[in-house]
């Protein structure tokens, strides 16, 4: 496969162009850097000294000998993407090119514009540029679990048949989004499924729980390859979160009563998903969503899970219940349907004390570059 | 009450601001004059000799004593609006101000992220500055019928209660939106509900069918006060199209089958729906969605009503069916509810032979100012 990875420099755009890039495709990479430059805004940084993408390309060149072609543009500019599209001529797009933080969008007005507008934008280029360009290619879109809110009903994979009054009808499912941000992905869906209805793309929208890990079977090949690793309060993820708060002595920042469930996978799952995704492309037309998770946990099993496996290893771990920054129900039903990427074969690695002990480890190596004030939350939805 | 319309140099705008002043309210109006600056673009013009917005106000103060207050600013741009919003302290906002041209937005792509932007940013600007300034403010947005576009279940007023394997839940109904265009209404909407959800504004989400009619109480009252009236491919809309086609000769222009079939409302009760929205403000923390439409036609029943009518009159009429420009079902089930309106005391102005025959009169004063290069259709979908 030609595969153009849109928001290669990130935290799964760089481990996945590695992923493919090993197994003998022809990879792209597309960044602008915004992930990096947000940080700079807020004072904060990876937990990993992750490389300047130039840097990471020729390690990985030197590694195993393979290319990974950078393009530096943003792709709100649509001349820029129009170009490369027509230049590297991908059969395979990957997009995570989106700026992923509720937070960062909840700051005030001018981030929840910026946030609309670069996701959005964005993935309005990606959809004429396709049209104009690569009519064939399969667009690989990543969404989130966080799209659905947490309706009372069961979520099934993007789709729902509803009978109402003697009819029936199979239709995108209800999203209740609870930022900017997510409403971004619901907004970004709604494009997509247009553009496949009216000009036959071949799109596969994976709604993506919250990921955690720090590596994967490439990030391990050399110090250069790591990839980036957020642990603060508006970048940072939940596990991943808890685990470097353990390791730097903070206690676990959990959100009110802790009972807000959500779908989790490891990061070398998603690589396992979107490769999956990509050997089965989307007809012409078709609009797949698959709900990309292999596990639910609440935010207290995470904390205690954290707990347990970080006492064991000698570290005291409190757990602090935070005034729940953001406007969610704490106790809730969450039932999603997740069996799309089991029948294509997906074998996941689920959480274990000895995952996290290994996650655990490999924080301790880089602790003193742990900002401790960038943890406890601060960015309040009201 | 003191009400501020965004978009109010429009056709509802306009009517509607006149209507609310003569019922002695405090009205400001708003507008950057987008629509006149996109005909200029398109080289085409209002059917109707509408006046700039200051001669307008001016004549409005002549003719009835009162005031309407105009601003002239573009609500994208975030520190006008604040401002406006602060200076006039309404306790009530009507907004039109958005792009409202399917075929506008599928022009190509610098278009439809245009009319994206302009429309999603500007709505989420009313949002926050009503969050910063206004907190306790009503605001009625105006959506569109064609959100849901065609599924094949009834329509209800933006939620659906759903039962699904043996739970239940009420959210919002799954759209279908027919181009980028209307994709907007459906990202505000969702935008909205979120604002609702988290910050307990107070919204009324008007989902609207086709408008058509040239004349209410007031634009009538002096020729300075008309409203504008669009008949071209890009801005005009199904009826008025055809009564002006009727006019001038031009074959009515009916879109393949002419099966499609909408929702449609008189301009008047445009008026009386937004007033009934108004005087029945929504709660904090609710947002209201009724479907504000009277009837539903296909496009061959309002072609044939139009030839009927127009041939009554002297004139001679074709129908033609141009290739549908559009990718839309040409037959489809069509059952959307619409109880809402009448439950608060609309009384629907139906569409009659008497009123396209006063439409035409009304047409036939301005047609040495038709552009017939303007009226069929080239704008194509795919």
């Amino acid at each position: 496969m030609r595969i153009m990875i849109l928001g290669g420099d990130g935290y799964l755009g760089w481990s996945t162009a590695m992923h493919f890039s090993r197994r003998g495709h022809d990879v792209a990479v597309v960044d602008n850097f915004t992930r990096r430059t947000m940080h700079v805004e807020r004072g904060t940084d990876s937990l990993t000294p992750i490389r300047p993408l130039g840097e990471r390309v020729a390690a990985w060149k030197e590694v195993t000998g393979r290319d990974i072609v950078p393009f530096v543009f943003d792709i709100t500019e649509y001349r820029h993407l129009v170009g490369a599209f027509g230049e590297f001529a991908p059969d395979t797009i990957i997009h995570y090119g989106e700026i992923p933080s509720a937070p960062y969008s909840m700051l005030d007005r001018d981030h929840a514009v910026f946030v609309q507008k670069n996701n959005v934008v964005g993935t309005l280029n990606v959809i004429w540029g396709m049209r104009e360009v690569l009519p064939e290619a399969h667009l690989i879109k990543l969404g989130t679990m966080g799209e659905y809110g947490t309706p009372n009903i069961d979520i099934e994979e993007g789709y729902l048949t509803v009978e109402h009054k003697g009819r029936t009808d199979t239709l995108l499912f209800p999203k209740q989004p609870g930022s900017f941000y997510h409403l971004t992905k619901v907004h970004d869906s709604n494009n997509l499924h247009f553009a496949v209805r009216t000009w036959g793309l071949r799109v596969t929208d994976l709604n993506q729980g919250v990921v955690y890990g720090t590596d994967t079977e490439e990030t391990v090949l050399d110090e250069r390859l790591v990839t980036r690793f957020d642990y603060d309060e508006i970048f940072g993820t939940a596990l991943n979160r808890f685990v470097v708060q353990a390791v730097v002595g903070h206690p676990l920042t959990v959100y009110g009563k802790g009972g807000q469930t959500r779908g989790f996978l490891n990061i070398a799952d998603t690589l396992q998903c979107v490769e999956l995704a990509a050997s089965h492309p989307a007809d012409a037309g078709e609009m797949r969503i698959f709900n990309q998770f292999t596990e639910t946990f609440s935010v207290m099993d995470l904390a205690t899970t954290v707990q347990e496996a970080a006492e064991h290893l000698g570290y005291h771990v409190e757990l602090r219940h935070f005034e729940n920054p953001r406007v969610e129900a704490e106790e809730h039903y969450f039932n999603p349907v997740h069996t799309k990427l089991l029948d294509l074969g997906l074998q996941p690695r689920l959480l274990s004390e000895t995952l996290v002990e290994s996650m655990l480890h490999r924080v301790e190596q880089y602790k003193d570059r742990v900002n401790v004030a960038a943890i406890a939350p601060s960015t309040k939805w009201r």
